[in-house]
């Protein structure tokens, strides 16, 4: 080596998008306790360990920093700009998740972190670092990719009418959908499966069949992709 | 802080794919001149400068090992599992590119290369670290992407028949395509546009038509994607 190394610094981050049917899409916050950037909301993360792959790192710090564990994870991107912590230069491999946040009653907050809540992406506070350019780039990515694989595995009942489905990529998405279209792609690509039961309508209309997904299918779409034209 | 920080150095690689009409696919790989893997190949690439993007620490070292410039590059995926490198613990954010290897006649290598040289993706030599695996994942996105994204505009001649474009996707994808589908899908999206010229065909047959791309389209399609269903 001709010149010394540079001394470059290396964190995870973790964009943890939560559904719940009735709260729609949010994401996981932790409030920071320590300066930089003190009190301010910002992605749960931190440094990575000597010995500990990138993906540990990232579950081992959202378990201390809000007390959850997720599934799946997915490498997002790498934000290495000179600057981006005032520090000194960091590099930060983003992940990110997408969970039943219904499901986690309880986010505990330990260490480097005040508070970890969820917060609807529609309103967010003004976040730490360049934690915002990130959460975008996550966000794009996810609904970039809803597009073409299947979603919902996680996210959604065993059982559910297939409102529920729309309801979800409505929700993903940000914006409406061809229902029709949309429909026809989902229940063309043999990814759902009727069950005999029906779903009572509230009020009017006849009621609606329930579908669960065909766990065969969905493998094979999330390995070769599809295109449901939404 | 509670700890001191890990050791960790940080490495940028890149992917380039070559492609010319002759040739098909090859990837530009550097023969290492020092320990580890001394007399290996291996992807060019190097150490992160403290000041310099990371993108812009893959056009340096592509400069400084192969002598080339590229003009659009896509951050890969950061590969950092401990004992990735014998040295000690490095992460290496993988950087692809995609370029006409018949226009850069002159490949020259520099500092920490011993020599610089296009290999066929068909047969490659045995490569240093886990270069093998980050070329796998290369070639494996590289195939997925070109299903949802034009490509050729800096591939192929400005203007040319049907039959190049055939040919790159056949290159890129390793494997047939059906032809038919291929050619009604591309033609439908508008990204070509027909000119008045048409190409000589080599022994029987009817003149083909000669096609260029659609500047404008050709973007609108890789902001928004599109399915070409090979």
């Amino acid at each position: 080596m001709k010149k010394s190394l540079a001394d470059i610094k290396v964190t995870v981050d973790a964009i943890v998008f939560g559904y719940s049917k009735i709260e729609g899409v949010s994401v996981l916050l932790v409030q920071r306790k320590y300066e930089p950037f003190k009190n301010y909301w910002a992605l749960p993360g931190g440094f990575v360990e000597a010995d500990e792959s990138l993906e540990d790192a990232v579950r081992r710090e959202l378990n201390e920093e809000t007390g959850i564990k997720v599934n799946y994870l997915e490498q997002l991107y790498t934000f290495g700009d000179p600057g981006r912590d005032p520090r000194q230069r960091i590099i930060s491999i983003a992940h990110f998740a997408l969970v039943n946040s219904s499901k986690f009653q309880q986010l505990k907050a330990n260490t480097d972190a005040e508070n970890a809540k969820w917060f609807n992406i529609q309103s967010l506070p003004k976040l730490a670092f360049d934690h915002q350019k990130i959460l975008q780039t996550a966000i794009e990515r996810m609904r970039a990719k809803i597009r073409y694989q299947p979603i919902g595995f996680e996210l959604l009942d065993k059982e559910f009418p297939f409102s529920d489905l729309e309801k979800l990529y409505i929700a993903l998405l940000g914006r409406a959908i061809d229902r029709r279209n949309f429909s026809k792609k989902v229940l063309g690509s043999g990814v759902l499966e009727e069950t005999n039961e029906y779903a009572k309508q509230e009020g009017k209309g006849r009621p609606s069949k329930i579908f669960r997904f065909n766990k065969k299918r969905y493998k094979e779409l999330l390995k070769n992709g599809v295109d449901f034209e939404i």
